[in-house]
């Protein structure tokens, strides 16, 4: 809990109430967001938001352009906004438009360019797609001159403090493209880069810092201790060169609070107020339930997800436009293939259907992926186009799919049972009846806010090659988070940062290189190998990648057995998930096996004449593909 | 496991073999089934399975009656049956048909009656109801007669033997028809009570037998021990007389092996034949899952349920017509109210909804509920109206709410936690989104099949009371099981007749007749008392019986709070969870209250004058009813 917003909340109004009160004030302009736009969007309409001081006071007046015209001035509680609908017809040529605002004698004239949209080659994502997400500040130092800017509010730089910037950045990715592109990844989802000129906080003693980038400050800017606007399109000019697709983090539920717009909140509703500082309650059950009280609805979803991330109130047009706009912009600006959406179920899910509709209008190949953690499977499936008649109806096409997630986890901790074990994960696939698309669901063993997956397992190797298994030949886009592919490990004790460590060899006096084959000791060589060559695997095999799902229930006591097919092709994972070597029959398979009795070892390469046995030892995973 | 299947197969077998190389085969009638049908009815159509030796061979003749027509004739692989399609129009009269079967030189004449169809006054169950489960053998002996014939498979009779039958009769339980009534219950389901000429078996160690009744042998006869068809039809009408409802259990998925269209099958494809005896794995899932192999579907419905229950294949239409035909001749014949529908995900589904649809167009008023034991919810909502869309849209309006029941009991049995104890059965709640009529779902605490609910709480009284108040106050049927309300306990432990004991009083030798105050020790009347109580304002309370249902998410680390209203009626449920007593602000309550700041305790009358501030001991359940 906190008094801060309410502090903000008082100085505001007391500037308010003293701009209101003095006639004839002096005008300026700061900015304009969006800071440009583009002629031949789709959608004819833009809505520019222009802050700066009383400029709401002004008379504004469009110059003539031919195909622009002003449609509409919205006026606000705060003096120093004013918010110009345009109406951008298709024979609007590029140019600059030219706004004239007049406050009794004084006036402005200000420019805004518009830009020939040019075509975005958008990459959307599939199965054949193998996603690594990379924490930019914790990756790779390639710029030293940008770790850190004594401007910011967060002025600091340390590598020996996990809660301080370390100076990982985008020049640090661009200079590991080619080492990402022998791991055979295809896909780079950064978390956000978007500036987050955000204090440190110490709530209590729960220190927090903004170095993972979830707390918005400048929409438009990428930050500057990242690179800034131009590295961030180098780099994905570069990443898109070397084939990869670029996926970037979206956070439209709240903002820093620093944000320009809660320093000099536009008005009271721009955000989710309440009397007294109200955090949301993390649970999404009052957002489905038919039973749920609207004081459950309201804190789910209005209250803030930290003290410092003030909750937008999406439901305020002018919030919806300015947020849609920005991910328009991005799109159209950078070129970027996907959206991964943050705490995608704290959002208005109306603004959502909005913003995401508006999206794939103008791109329809870009990938929209939320993050939604949520449970059991149904209330994960609410959150995403699904088949299920609820009274909102999810138009996103694809979500984290955090219940194969934990129900993976779960399979490899604990014992074999009617519901547990194998079972978990089993008769979390069942479900997939509650999805339209399960094949789109990204599926991770970890990430950047979870227990490394090698710790998980109780760095047993067997259970760690297992899972890697199931996640690169299930169903679903698979991601896999930095440092996997050496083994990393740790769990979130006693802090975030401990599994947000810097990649070894990511920064110039580092001692050793795991970037690099030499760097690297036996077993993460083995590691990197392995995961290579099980992603390889995945972006080759077109029964994977392209391919049906199908599932054998679990049985003797632990083994797990799915296919993979698509024509002819059909491979087969075997799986035990206990700690006793297994041995059974194929005969049970004969509907996927159709008279087929021999298979490649697709690890090895190796020959197995007679699959009318498989036998698996402890935790074993096996990778066959049939041929006669 | 077991070869009986296949043994009886090769005897069939055999015997069709000699039946179809003798040419002009002596002919007989043992039976036809329905053994009597209406005029009147919706549906036109009846087809008659005429049962007797080589009947399959001779030629059919019905004699002129008005407005009935013989449609069809079908011979099958076994010339024991034959099976004859009529049509009855509108117009038909009540009175004989009378038909000759005609086979070289013999000729039989056979008459068949059709009555005149007569109203049935059947009462549909709602949320006001309170369902009484009565295992009819266990329940009282009122007929020292019937408890054993000397002819029946299972000749015996021994109440100090577990596995053999008591002697409960349905005599017994019209004796205690005002003692139901004292009680407070509205509806009376009863375990099967059509005959189980069943015997006992021994596999392997497993000892099974027929007392609980659902191994049908005669679809068309009440067992003799209970009564047989001439006292249930008077039980049915006492009960009526008395306000009662009944619900009878039906069973479509398998019949005893004694049957006699098991001991002498119509055809293979009469009952699900596998090569060797397979069971069905008691695994839902592959029935929904759009992964599943077609071997796991097929061992999910077509495996057998124990080896003495054969399976039978519904997708025969023979099959389905003489079950469905059943169901409606039980109806018509004895005027029951409700049919609870046993091992209902085992079925064939087109075949259930096809039965569902007859009954339900028959006798609109007819409530149908089934017991579906699925893991988790969305599988339970599968098999009932549900908000999805699957491949298979169920028609059924109700089904025992398993999720609800083994969550209130996770809920009293484990800690408080993020999803774990009050919030289980919250979060259960919450996923009534995926019904479409959670109202009419049918919840109780235990049945015949589950440890009774004090031994689950560890005979805590605290939370026997927290329980049943859940029960008789949330949305749903409420079902509570015979003996409950004298706080009967026991585990399934070393047999299933540990918590199917004698009810004490029903047997004239009983030394104590726990039926009257008198014979109950001070607890058991404190229980009845509450117990009593509880329905009552169960039945009586139109917030409870008509009223919605709003539920606020767990809070305090324990307390669970819901209300039910209905207009300006509103009863408040406050239960605590936890070994620690609560005291809570009722301000999150607001939109419900509405300014009330007054109260009345439902249980004890007295006044709460100050609802402000709640107060909860340990595990206590507080109704409120707000006023002014």
């Amino acid at each position: 809990m906190t008094s801060r917003p309410l502090l903000i909340k008082a100085v505001l109004l007391l500037f308010f109430l003293i701009s209101i009160k003095s006639t004839a004030q002096s005008i300026d302009i700061e900015r304009v967001d969006p800071t440009s736009w583009w002629v031949g969007m789709q959608n004819p309409k833009l809505q520019l938001m222009v802050h700066g001081e009383s400029i709401g006071t002004a008379e504004v007046k469009l110059n003539k352009y031919n195909g622009v015209k002003l449609t509409g001035i919205t006026r606000v509680e705060n003096p120093n906004y004013i918010f110009i609908d345009l109406e951008i017809k298709a024979k609007a040529k590029a140019g600059k438009l030219r706004f004239e605002f007049q406050n009794g004698e004084q006036s402005i004239a200000r420019t805004y360019e518009l830009r020939q949209k040019q075509n975005v080659d958008i990459q959307s994502l599939s199965q054949k797609d193998v996603i690594y997400l990379i924490l930019p500040d914790r990756f790779s130092n390639g710029d030293l001159s940008n770790d850190k800017f004594a401007d910011m509010a967060d002025p600091e730089s340390d590598r020996n403090n996990p809660w301080l910037r370390h100076g990982g950045d985008l020049q640090g990715i661009i200079n590991h493209l080619d080492y990402l592109k022998e791991l055979g990844v295809t896909a780079l989802w950064l978390n956000p880069v978007i500036e987050n000129d955000q204090p440190q906080t110490n709530e209590g003693g729960n220190m927090r810092s903004a170095y993972h980038g979830y707390g918005f400050t400048d929409h438009y800017a990428i930050d500057r201790r990242l690179g800034g606007n131009k590295k961030y399109a180098e780099f994905i000019q570069k990443a898109h060169e070397k084939g990869f697709k670029v996926i970037q983090d979206a956070v439209y539920n709240h903002v820093g609070i620093n944000h320009y717009t809660v320093k000099d909140l536009p008005m009271k509703s721009w955000l989710n107020q309440w009397d007294e500082y109200t955090n949301t309650s993390y649970k999404e059950q009052p957002a489905l339930d038919p039973n749920a009280s609207q004081y459950d609805r309201l804190r789910m979803t209005d209250g803030w997800f930290m003290p410092f991330l003030p909750d937008l109130n999406q439901r305020n047009p002018l919030v919806a436009n300015y947020l849609i706009q920005h991910a328009l912009w991005t799109v159209q600006n950078f070129g970027i293939d996907a959206y991964r959406i943050d705490t995608y179920m704290y959002n208005d899910m109306a603004f959502m259907n909005a913003c995401n509709a508006a999206l794939k209008a103008e791109y329809p190949d870009l990938f929209l992926f939320g993050e939604s953690l949520a449970n059991p499977v149904p209330n994960v499936a609410a959150f995403v186009k699904n088949n299920m008649e609820l009274d909102f109806a999810c138009n996103l096409e694809s979500t984290v799919d955090y219940q194969v997630h934990s129900n993976m986890l779960k399979a490899l901790s604990e014992g074999y049972g009617w519901h547990e074990g194998a079972n978990r994960l089993y008769e979390t696939l069942v479900q997939d009846y509650l999805y339209q698309n399960p094949e789109k669901l990204v599926t991770y063993l970890d990430n950047h806010d979870e227990h490394r997956f090698f710790s998980v397992v109780g760095e047993d190797y067997r259970k760690f090659k297992l899972g890697l298994t199931w996640l690169m030949t299930l169903r679903g886009i698979p991601e896999i988070y930095y440092g996997t592919e050496i083994l990393t490990k740790n769990f979130k004790n006693p802090t975030d940062a401990e599994v947000r460590k810097d990649f070894p060899g990511g920064w110039p006096d580092d001692e050793v290189n795991k970037f690099q084959k030499e760097g690297r000791t036996e077993i993460e060589n083995e590691t990197f190998d392995f995961v290579k060559k099980l992603i390889s695997i995945r972006t080759t095999e077109k029964a994977i990648g392209e391919g049906d799902f199908i599932q054998f229930m679990p049985f003797d006591d632990g083994v797990y057995v799915y296919f993979r097919t698509a024509g002819d092709e059909t491979i087969m994972v075997a799986t035990n998930t206990v700690n006793s070597s297994k041995s059974f029959s194929t005969k049970r398979f004969e509907e996927v096996l159709k008279g087929r009795k021999k298979a490649t070892y697709l690890m090895t390469g190796e020959e197995l004449t007679d699959l009318s046995i498989i036998e698996l030892n402890a935790y074993e995973a096996l990778l066959l593909k049939l041929h006669d």
